[in-house]
């Protein structure tokens, strides 16, 4: 990336000429952060366009536009004869002074008084840098190739046009945008059977909030609720926060092993009949039937989490329970637009009139409604029939990597597994030999590059120490063979008895240039003592970031060095900011630390950028 | 609007050359929706698109167009030789069948279940209809005409650059955008004196969720909770579903009245200091001195909600509570972006670590995090200047209407009321003559065509009955005036002893033609018996739709017709789905419904249409 500095009296700018921005619009930008953080105070000159033209090597068009459009908005004024200047009264919109950060400490004084900690209690929150690892078997996020951005660029341009800026600017206090709902009524809801009305129907941010709203609404502190074991530990953290007794019922190849006496007793039962969560089962019809039967004589509260249904829904025939013949009372609850992922953000709960205003008042003192903006883009995708597009593509892809995932597993891995679900889906339940051990399987594959998913947060108690999943949402197809080679390794290493500690080769620790190079730029990826994942990224100028925690939550900078063919370090706050230095071998994606004796001392995945994309991400 | 029809074997396609929709996209969403709705069945023929052209008098381009995009979107399949199909596989994306719609039954068996009903508890609740009245000096929204259109296209065009998608298409579980996250710190919090590292700030979709997560993270049942008299109803709501006690704090014109005694007592204190919510006064500084010391002294704990910061910040050089020296333990919450209104719903919670690091994992529970494609969009405001320059031009409209605002109650009111709030905002506290009933004043209003906001919803305990708000927010400076004094009329109305009952002028109902006129095409604002808004159109081909309730969950469609002089009406549900009949005597913009004794029924206003938006929004 090449630099250009030019320094003009206090206004110093500093383009860069690769970058996507146009140079017009990064002058424009540099000025409104100076001005924003006091550095070009109220009132002050600035150099003529032309004098900044000449000054930073770009034309006079450019220099003129970027200040003509700063006049226009108000950042800059213009005095005849004399020039451009500062605005005058930007200062109100300054900090008098900005008093000093918050206290770092009684973080213990305040997890005393927090109710909910949320500690401990994450397993299943997605690592925010999974996208780094060479094989992210994981679950959930599909991957960027999956995303429909030229589909999702025209539908945004439709909800931008004028004619419809007015319907989604519209505050209608509590509704969801008319057009959604028409289009899911119309297109949606009738993939899966369900026929429903206007007043049914509440927009939520996934069905994680339909399952939020439903708790709220209708579960009191020791009210007997029935819950699928295996399933998500979110839902279980909700329940468990209403003082909910939680009566669970096991999964079988049919789904939901179906027990009338315990059934009976529940007030609530919360399934996720199309595709189990998280062992990607479907109930069967007879099940299905009996379960009906049973709400009708009961009043058993069916809770449906049509869980990942948009993934492979072409290849199933099976409608949701609650468009089945008797399912109109079942609550139903999705995601929406999957493939569009966190982008976007939306979900359907469909129930009851009743149970719908009432919805619809919880979600306005909890989050109100989700986006107008959003929900409008959405509708057009809908509209213009980009949706089913995006779904068949989907599908399409999904159903190749499990075929290549099937076929991979029973070559590297023959007799070793077998895989639960005999139909298509996103996320293959595997079931390892009886002596594996799950954590160990799961580090082990790590170190070589490959993220797997252990499933005991899922269970409540007792969970299978040998058993775990694979998802293919995330992984494209090309690398899923090389992944289930490298997770075959894992395995067999993992159940190989533990190795006496061998020292690694501090002989073919790097030196001078060669440990340099390895060095600069490098962006390595680790896990906490606390397994939260931790990124630490080298730069090339002898600067160190970190970030750390599911959230990205926990930060410090630092410096790192090479002196005497040990690479040293210090962090800021981090390891106390105590300096430490280390050798360091290099072996396939692994970086390992060792000390002067040759121990290892820790180690790291070295980040292969994947399609380019992760670098950039560290820019923003 | 001029239509023109086609049909051309079973493909009927009717095409809107007036639509701001290409011709080509009409064509093609035709067909999809088609597909979709099971009328062109997989796998039939399509005309050519000469032979559609021909037909719908379109150019050949325009027809061909089509075809190619839903060609290669997949729905249509081309065969050699033989011409354009519709796919054919598609039909497993259709339901086998739909199952009857949901039963109508059982409404109070489900409000028997529930923990929260919602109803009875909305009257803060904005009216979905309210841009259709003439005079909306309503709280909340802000009108149309301060939306930065122009700015808000711009940025979501940088956030859609090929460069950006990755970043807010990458799923980062838990974690918000990190450009958001830095021009916050950098823009936004300073402006309120706000100092914060990154992993104190988390990104929400406006105050409420704060004041939600908060409420969870640390209220209990039997908590001292002390809140604000008046406060917002929807934080009492949080509260109370809590089981927490309240301790209220009245205000007088220097904010929360202090009473060290009973805030001793209190876990948590909810206060909007910056600008009270209803109220509009600041905490003074004395006051907020002695508040701090208390909280250091006994570790009570504030939540700071800075309602409405936006309005008019430029005004005021008062920082937040959470900016002052010793305010770093505060909890702070606030709305961002209001001038997009619904249209984007961010909003932002500044705490100490610990918390947000619970907050984090609680709003993964109950909605997960907003649509990272809003939060880089916003972050592109920000990083553009538009956020500030957006800001300058709502501050300056708010300043001249509430100078406007007061010039009007001063001509048409003088002496009559008295308004609480000096400084400037968007909202003023209106204290009325004492023999004032503030309920009949309210309705008198909204016969006039002018919203005001009664404050009753927002004490715990009695109200005052000569109290009420007018807001700016939402109506335009030159409307103020005239509103002003349609007010000055309905409150000498409400004043004047109740009139004996009058019969409205029977001589002067509408016949023949007259009545056809005013009927045809109108749309008609009314409230049913429950105070919940309802609208309804009477359709130029005699049919007539309905939506009523705050979320317009209500519907039903009818007929309407003349006869003998008489307005007739027959809803499908509605009024038991009887016909009944009607004078019709109009008056400024009320239509009044006699029976044939010439005793009023009923009356509605009659929708000004406010720069041609209204009745486009219901075509949608």
């Amino acid at each position: 990336m090449k630099q250009k500095s030019a320094s003009l009296n206090t206004l110093s700018l500093t383009l860069d000429r690769d970058s996507g921005v146009s140079l017009q619009e990064q002058i424009r930008r540099k000025i409104v952060d100076g001005i924003e953080a006091g550095l070009l105070p109220a009132g002050m000159k600035l150099p003529s366009s032309r004098a900044l033209s000449t000054a930073l090597s770009v034309s006079r068009n450019t220099t003129a536009g970027a200040y003509e459009r700063l006049l226009s908005d108000g950042h800059l004024i213009s005095r005849d004869r004399s020039g451009v200047f500062i605005r005058e009264d930007v200062e109100s919109l300054h900090p008098a002074r900005v008093s000093g950060s918050a206290s770092r400490n009684g973080a213990q004084a305040w997890r005393d008084r927090l109710t909910f900690s949320g500690d401990g209690q994450m397993q299943g929150a997605l690592a925010p840098d999974w996208e780094k690892y060479p094989f992210p078997f994981i679950d959930g996020p599909f991957d960027r190739s999956l995303f429909p951005v030229g589909e999702w660029r025209e539908a945004s341009r439709s909800a931008m046009a004028v004619s419809e800026i007015d319907a989604w600017t519209h505050d209608a206090g509590d509704a969801d945008d008319p057009m959604l709902i028409d289009e899911l009524r119309r297109k949606v809801l009738p993939r899966r059977g369900i026929a429903a009305r206007h007043e049914e129907i509440l927009i939520t941010t996934g069905a994680q909030q339909g399952l939020h709203l439903i708790t709220e609404l209708l579960v009191q502190s020791k009210s007997v609720i029935g819950i699928e074991n295996p399933c998500s530990p979110e839902l279980r953290m909700l329940l468990e926060r209403k003082g909910a007794r939680l009566e669970t019922f096991s999964i079988d190849e049919d789904g939901l092993e179906f027990d009338p006496e315990r059934l009976r007793r529940c007030a609530l039962l919360f399934t996720s009949p199309g595709r189990q969560r998280p062992m990607g089962v479907s109930l069967s019809q007879a099940r299905r039937e009996k379960l009906l039967d049973l709400a009708d004589e009961t009043g058993l509260v069916i809770v449906e989490d049509d869980y990942q249904w948009e993934a492979g829904f072409a290849f199933s025939d099976r409608r949701a329970l609650r468009g089945e013949p008797g399912g109109e009372n079942t609550l139903y609850v999705a995601t929406l637009a999957q493939p569009l992922s966190s982008a976007v953000r939306l979900g359907v709960l469909v129930a009851p009139a009743t149970v719908i205003r009432a919805a619809r008042t919880l979600r306005r003192i909890t989050a109100r409604h989700p986006a107008l903006s959003i929900q409008r883009t959405f509708a057009h995708m809908l509209a213009m029939g980009h949706y089913a597009t995006a779904l068949r593509r989907v599908e399409s892809a999904f159903a190749n990597r499990m075929i290549a995932l099937r076929d991979a597993l029973n070559h590297y891995l023959p007799k070793k597994v077998s895989i639960l679900t005999p139909q298509l889906g996103v996320t293959a339940w595997i079931t390892g030999p009886p002596e594996m051990d799950v954590a160990r399987f799961t580090k082990a594959a790590e170190a070589e590059g490959a993220l797997i998913e252990p499933v005991a947060g899922y269970f409540d108690g007792d969970a299978p120490t040998n058993v775990f999943r694979l998802g293919v949402s995330s992984i494209e197809e090309e690398k899923i063979r090389e992944g289930v080679a490298v997770i075959a390794k894992a395995l067999r290493d993992s159940l190989a008895p533990i190795p006496p500690e061998k020292a690694p080769d501090k002989s073919k620790s790097l030196n001078g240039a060669a440990l340099k190079e390895a060095c600069s730029g490098a962006t390595l990826l680790c896990k906490t003592v606390y397994g939260e994942p931790c990124t630490i990224t080298l730069h090339r100028d002898g600067r160190m970031t970190g970030t750390a925690g599911f959230a990205s939550e926990d930060r410090d900078t630092g410096k790192w060095w090479i002196e005497d063919g040990y690479w040293c370090r210090q962090w800021n706050e981090w390891a106390y900011g105590e300096t430490a230095k280390f050798l360091v071998v290099v072996s396939g994606d692994r970086m390992q630390w060792l000390n002067a004796e040759g121990r290892l001392i820790d180690w790291a995945i070295i980040e292969r950028s994947k399609a380019g994309n992760s670098k950039k991400l560290q820019n923003t």
